[in-house]
């Protein structure tokens, strides 16, 4: 959690075409910390051996995890794959399960992939100027199917908190490859 | 609260520089739904003569009330005075105060005038391109002091309810006219 009070008013900068923000902080995902959330583990191993590209980072204030708050920020998806699999985030559920979140589309293309802890999936693509609601119980995971970044404002009650570990060991049970110069939604052969 | 089923994901259009909304409804607040905000009551009276001028107006769902799911819209405050006061909203607490809110401001510049039960004020300037937070138990007023519409997307946690009642009641302590051309922020004379 960085300097902000939290319980008075300020503000922060986050440019509407490409989420960049001076004010807040910056935390950038490499390919080597995803290794294992593509599936074409021979493509990713073969492009480590030259480069640790930049595949997300998102902009955000540390927040103070409880209820009442809003935290919020920018989450930019750079555009490329690894083998035939777009660049995505991680991805994660809420800890707090019922918990919703609002994604605002500020540039780019692409889809949210969700499901819940029951396997109900849904994947719903994203087009700037909309908002998508990721509602209670969804693990949410953005990706890029364009050629330009993918730029989301999101906010969600601070007290949701994060569960990355539950997506890291099992995977989503759908992916988002590219077919023939096309967006298609396949089924992850590596679903445990 | 329309027909769309929070429990599950659904997409909303919000224009990135006007606000304005196909899929959401549209809320508009005339100058008769405000008289008694306005400090110059005779410069209402003297426009209601001929005229019924949109102050500002808002596009959102109807949401449930509940904990977990989070609220979402745009405000779009229109460019004029009244008097030498600026076009502003009604301004609300949240029923449940200790709820906090967040403005980005996507077109036009004006202030966000607020102040909790105790008394204390905060005016703050909106800018483009920038999130302003509303912080737990601050009422809450944008001002458009410009010369373009004053456009922001909104988002709070869906239980925190609109208390509207006890700043039509009592006003605002602090106000934003227009003195030789600048804004100033003033002593409300009628404050309550």
């Amino acid at each position: 959690m960085n300097n902000f009070n939290w319980d008075t008013s300020f503000l922060v900068d986050f440019d509407l075409h490409t989420g960049e923000s001076k004010t807040s902080e910056v935390t950038k995902r490499y390919l080597s910390q995803m290794k294992n959330m593509f599936s074409d583990t021979e493509a990713v191993e073969k492009i480590l051996e030259n480069e640790d590209p930049v595949i997300y980072e998102f902009h955000e204030l540390g927040f103070p995890e409880e209820a009442g708050h809003i935290a919020f920020g920018t989450s930019i998806v750079h555009p490329g794959t690894i083998g035939n699999e777009y660049y995505m985030t991680k991805g994660h559920f809420h800890t707090i399960l019922e918990t919703a979140e609002v994604y605002y589309t500020l540039s780019g293309e692409g889809y949210m992939v969700m499901e819940n802890p029951e396997g109900d999936t849904m994947e719903v693509p994203l087009r700037k100027g909309e908002v998508i609601y990721v509602p209670k119980r969804y693990a949410h995971r953005s990706v890029n199917t364009g050629n330009i970044p993918l730029v989301m404002f999101f906010s969600f009650g601070a007290e949701a908190g994060h569960d990355y570990g539950t997506i890291e060991t099992k995977g989503y049970h759908k992916l988002i490859v590219e077919e023939n110069g096309k967006s298609a939604i396949v089924d992850n052969p590596h679903w445990k």
